[in-house]
């Protein structure tokens, strides 16, 4: 996509360097695959930027993303050892959040849900990273599990300059509306419909 | 998404293991930015495989995806130096292809991207890669500098087990036809209806 020019210039009072500087808030929603993946995608281009990333798995198998987390924490790496990059941590709902004691359970699913959107609003307010992936986050909108309006409340009073990327099916309403970006990922064709399963560096 | 069931289970006479691993073609289409990034956030997966990238860019400028072949570059160089993950190879057509000792020039586009499918071809019949990313390529049949046919003959009489992502607008119906995986991208919001210029590290 070329770096083009935009459709409208709006009658903000901001200049063009302060709109162009604006940090993003993008949802990723759909139900084809493409929506995480294009997030840990845009996240390669934060990184090469220097830039602190936040990821924050919302899913309920720790082994989900194990490729896209192995490249990741080498780049994290790669920025600790040689300074090229920018810093990586990654965070996994599926095997409790590293910052806390508890263990995740089937159980209090909800609860550790509440505490991850709890750790990142905490860090949201200290501008502890650049760049966040919420990852499947809409499902604890759908289910009910975090109110909307204080999602998007702490979104939209986020300070400082710090991109969020949400990625996961239902988006519901209040955040597409308070969303910069809103991309849709449409099935056209896909191998399972076809009888085939999924496969390794593929699907994971 | 979950590592599921296949909606139906096909007459080919393949085992599960043999369908699980046959080489996928996916295409990227759409209007909406997300084709190319999910195809380097596909590319993660497969680099942390251990297996063997293939980059080819067919866009103009050579300062397109600058953050992903910086950070592909680097984990490359990881497997070169540690053994960590596969070898990465990215070659540009705005730069003139590294292979060729010509250099690539506007009045000879179509020329350029003639000698980039010629040299994909190559590789696909050496098994050279087990990853190959074809970014924007679908514009070349657009245009009508590669016929459709030749693409899609050589894509599928490709031998071994090398899976291909083709990302780019106007993806024409003999590709689709071909594909086994199709996602479209669909603009749901996008910053520069809003009069938003691209910023560092978002779009580049």
């Amino acid at each position: 996509m070329p770096q083009g020019k935009p459709a409208v210039v709006p009658k903000d009072g901001l200049t063009t360097r302060q709109r162009r500087n604006r940090p993003l808030l993008a949802v990723h929603t759909g139900e084809m695959k493409g929506k995480s993946t294009a997030a840990f995608g845009m996240a390669l281009r934060a990184w090469n930027q220097g830039w602190s990333i936040g990821v924050f798995q919302f899913v309920k198998s720790a082994k989900w993303r194990v490729g896209e987390e192995a490249a990741f924490k080498a780049l994290g790496k790669l920025h600790d050892d040689t300074g090229q990059g920018g810093p990586v941590e990654w965070h996994k709902m599926g095997e409790g959040w590293s910052w806390s004691r508890k263990q995740g359970s089937e159980e209090d699913h909800a609860a550790n849900a509440q505490e991850g959107w709890a750790e990142i609003k905490r860090r949201l307010a200290a501008e502890t990273h650049d760049f966040y992936v919420l990852d499947e986050f809409s499902y604890l909108l759908k289910w009910g599990w975090l109110e909307a309006d204080d999602v998007v409340s702490a979104l939209a009073s986020r300070p400082g300059h710090q991109h969020v990327v949400i990625t996961g099916r239902y988006a519901p309403p209040e955040l597409i509306e308070a969303a910069d970006l809103v991309a849709e990922m449409t099935k056209v064709k896909h191998p399972m419909d076809a009888g085939q399963k999924g496969q390794r560096g593929i699907e994971w």
